[in-house]
């Protein structure tokens, strides 16, 4: 009889994506489609079933894969064009009764598979655990994209630096406004000129960087934080890196100075704490510990948090948000794991200050992937 | 008694997405989220369900929507990190027992909501097939993106007509080399420019051209036909453009001036035919038709389709592929549909043409939604 976990390992695990959540394909078998493709990838084999138009393609990037096509699969003319009856026909093909998918799933398909009498598990959390620790080959790949996403920092900073400020405290550059926009627009060329997208680039001032998720919009004050938060996919290998940085156009007052100080610190103590066997909510909780030592309370004001009210850092790779989280759950740092580490403080009346990079976990403890100076008050 | 049509209207529309797969949310709502959240789409309301760092752009964002946090909706701090959770938390609130969703609803969320007695409906088609037709607000966005396109390929005809061809028949421009990977640069930082990302922009020339997917590597040469084609997303609005021109740096031969003047016919044939109350599967047979008539054969070789295999168009909005198809489906066009038309002949011997507009479907049919010169022979 097999055990549970025999039997979790040589379950057919089954994935049906497009070019916008494949980081699991691209895992499993190379390939990244255009329209959307079905992956099974049993014990010893993998299946992969393509449109006709993606044929080619996927032979040449998925060479470890058996290509099928709707049509070898016998497919009706009607049916040829259902990804649900793609994904039926190639479990028949296999013989295959039973699959693991993500809870991520397509569910119109898992009616389809159950229909056709094959059970479906879903896995608890990721169907590719195993993307976790990541190979020599890997970093290298976040490291390259870490990079770009460090040089744009420099270009953004050196932009900042060369600014002026006009009588209504805002940014000028050249004879225009340096807007939030404006500096992103060239994040995002110093990025692609380093092969990688940044469309979800956030560079926001004042009250907008008080609100980790806001990107930023109009123009850019003196005297205000300004978030830089660079987080490209390479267009190429499809990994991902993450920096943020938090400047002012001096002066900064000292309540500002006193704010990074105690972020830029709680980043420290995060990447001196982390090495392989530490848990990864005790390196949360000491950086939340650090900050509220430091005088900066976490609380609801008015129905919005203020101080830190995020994870400490996530898993970087394929995804930009992956295992291993740091922050609340009891993951386990383990030699491999790649990870942000990016304390934040956050109050409306103030602005808001983050600081991040991406390190890899080693035997000697948090590897920076990608120089990029701490710089905080720009002359 | 309700009927099975009354019963489908006011079934409540449900669905989870984060920032990859969320054209329906931004539709129904407005919000644009960096992590998923989950939308109840009752018959009179709209609940939002979003992490606690998406509420202040979610009230800004989607001002017709309520918004709540996992924390508001009572549930457990471990509950508050599962969708599942969420989602069978706003159901109870709201006292809904049966939702409708499109069939690429996470099938985690399914079981979740099966197991609390909601009744899953998974719609056949779309589940906003409302979207298709497009208002003249919409229609202008999509037109602003198709602008851009239309720029970015002007600069890219400018800077295929500066090059020279060195002596081994591969372009120059400046000292270097002008490759695939070069021209498509140039042609995301004019797409970026005008606030829009093309990531997946296609640049291939010869035997890459003959594949309809393959985006192009290496150096583009003289005398092979180079596909371009390009469809960016505004960065603000979300909506899509899409255009397609062929080129070639000259001379072309006689046998790749009578490709390219077939293609260029059928797409005129294509866009006259199109206007309200037209099948388009009618237009999709008469493409094909048009180009067999010219001598150009659609079949199998060597386990390669060859010729015309692709759809004539397909919806754009918020979504690059969307509702109607203009292809073997028997979807009819009506005003405010706005559709691609791009015909392509493929030969991995000669190479490929395909020649692309978008058009909003009018009363007084295809409006063209961004004039773009027909360049093919560069010299």
């Amino acid at each position: 009889m097999k055990t549970a976990k025999n039997r979790k390992q040589s379950t057919a695990r089954l994935i049906a994506a497009g070019s916008e959540n494949s980081a699991d394909l691209r895992y499993a078998c190379g390939f990244q489609p255009t329209d959307p493709v079905v992956l099974l990838h049993t014990a010893r084999e993998r299946h992969l079933v393509v449109p006709m138009l993606e044929l080619g393609r996927a032979r040449n990037e998925a060479p470890t894969a058996t290509v099928h096509t709707p049509g070898d699969l016998g497919l009706s003319p009607s049916d040829r064009r259902s990804l649900a009856a793609w994904t039926v026909a190639i479990t028949k093909k296999t013989k295959t009764q039973r699959v693991r998918v993500d809870s991520f799933f397509p569910a119109g398909i898992m009616r389809a598979l159950e229909a056709a009498n094959v059970r479906v598990e879903i896995a608890d959390d990721a169907l590719y655990p195993e993307r976790e620790i990541k190979s020599a080959k890997e970093i290298e790949f976040i490291a390259q994209s870490q990079r770009a996403a460090a040089q744009a920092m420099r270009a953004a900073v050196e932009e900042i630096r060369a600014a002026h400020v006009n009588r209504a405290g805002e940014l000028v550059s050249g004879k225009k406004t340096l807007s939030s926009e404006r500096l992103r627009q060239l994040i995002q060329i110093v990025l692609l000129k380093n092969d990688c997208d940044g469309k979800e680039t956030i560079a926001a001032c004042g009250r907008h960087a008080a609100d980790p998720h806001h990107r930023g919009e109009g123009p850019l004050r003196a005297g205000e934080t300004i978030v830089l938060d660079i987080f490209p996919q390479h267009l190429k290998t499809g990994y991902w890196g993450d920096i943020t940085r938090t400047v002012v156009k001096g002066p900064a007052s000292a309540a500002l100075k006193r704010l990074y100080r105690a972020v830029l610190n709680a980043q420290r103590v995060a990447r001196e704490m982390i090495k392989p066997g530490i848990r990864a909510d005790q390196v949360h909780q000491n950086v939340a510990r650090t900050l509220s030592s430091a005088g900066y309370q976490t609380k609801m004001r008015d129905g919005v948090p203020v101080g830190f009210f995020h994870g400490t850092g996530h898993g970087v790779g394929l995804s930009i948000h992956e295992n291993p989280r740091v922050a609340l759950a009891s993951d386990v740092l383990r030699v491999g794991h790649v990870v942000t580490v990016e304390p934040g403080l956050y109050y409306p009346e103030l602005g808001g200050v983050r600081i991040e990079d991406t390190v890899a976990v080693t035997k000697s403890g948090a590897k920076i992937l990608a120089a990029c100076p701490y710089t905080f008050e720009i002359k």
